[in-house]
């Protein structure tokens, strides 16, 4: 589907933060549906087990699943996104919280862009997306904030970035060794391109 | 050598929260010297660029760097934990910081491991370390910390977890499915062995 999807993950929103197309597909997963409930959105979809939540939320179709099961309700969401086939999704309230669900959460990026799916994890203070090789990706400068590239699979081959202030040509990044962290982008696009594995691409300013 | 290791990084560290044995070798990076101070421990190495710290420290030997390097700081003090045959190290503020910072740190931990050291990154909240494939390693209960296993290769194989409350046998652990968030350790200690692969093991709890 063209449309935009977005997910409300559980972790916590600053929903001042949140910029949602008109015509997004909301998603809500657990304690995201009160992020929605704020904003005054309906969400199209809502789904986890709801402990974090506390109660079941009373919406028509709302995919419950037990506390016990082998997906993180952010994971839910993300196979959802899958089914109903869109190309992209935006994730808030899926970075900040517990360390294991922020690096679980990555690895959902990773799912994602498995099956061709850009997705991007969101709040004030990062962007962060997955590339996948065989790509070449623009990246708009946000003044003050590092751009920083780390290898999300065993290796990432054939790594150049134009447009930043520590440029790379066909380079080979590491899981076990971080090469490309603190960089910026100096024009007004950084320009990634990869010919194997999979790369996250942070965004990120101090605070 | 035996001798326990200890890394003062330059994010932030509570330094109420800090357990340095008496015969530690300690070495800071950057801001990390601050720590140091703030608890009147001499360092036994100084290393890094400085820049977040905003002067060069005036100790004699201190390792500078330019700015402009292929390392993080951290890195850098990691490379001299290999140097100097140290077979653990702990290190504290490396997490909580920017995002890309911190995975970084976890490709640090891998970086170890790969040689066969086991690092550790500390805070308040978390303890985060890195199993090499072929090992059986044992993690103390922590009441009310959560125990989650997350692959950071392209696969763990061999993956069996005794004294928890989802046990696993023999399974695969991938980095585009997270499967092992969120367990909790029932008995005294969880064992967790690894027949292939880099498994982080991320014991934390809410904050």
């Amino acid at each position: 589907m063209n449309a935009p999807c977005v997910i409300f993950a559980g972790g916590e929103i600053r929903t001042d933060t949140v910029c949602i197309p008109e015509d997004a597909y909301l998603i809500c997963a657990d304690r995201g549906v009160l992020a929605a409930q704020q904003l005054g959105l309906v969400p199209d979809h809502i789904v986890g087990d709801f402990d974090s939540l506390g109660y079941i939320p009373q919406y028509e179709g709302a995919d419950i699943h037990p506390v016990q099961k082998d997906d993180t309700d952010t994971m839910l969401a993300v196979k959802h996104v899958c089914e109903k086939g869109f190309s992209e999704v935006f994730i808030y309230g899926a970075l900040g919280g517990r360390l294991d669900h922020t690096i679980a959460n990555l690895q959902a990026l990773r799912y994602l862009a498995e099956r061709g799916i850009t997705g991007t994890l969101l709040d004030e203070n990062n962007r962060v997306t997955m590339q996948k090789g065989d790509s070449v990706r623009r990246y708009r400068r946000c003044e003050g904030w590092y751009f920083s590239l780390l290898s999300f699979s065993e290796a990432c081959t054939g790594v150049s970035v134009a447009g930043a202030e520590y440029p790379l040509h066909a380079a080979v990044l590491t899981q076990g060794f971080p090469l490309g962290v603190s960089n910026h982008i100096t024009a007004d696009y950084a320009e990634v391109s990869l010919q194997t594995g999979y790369l996250l691409v942070m965004e990120s300013r101090d605070f």
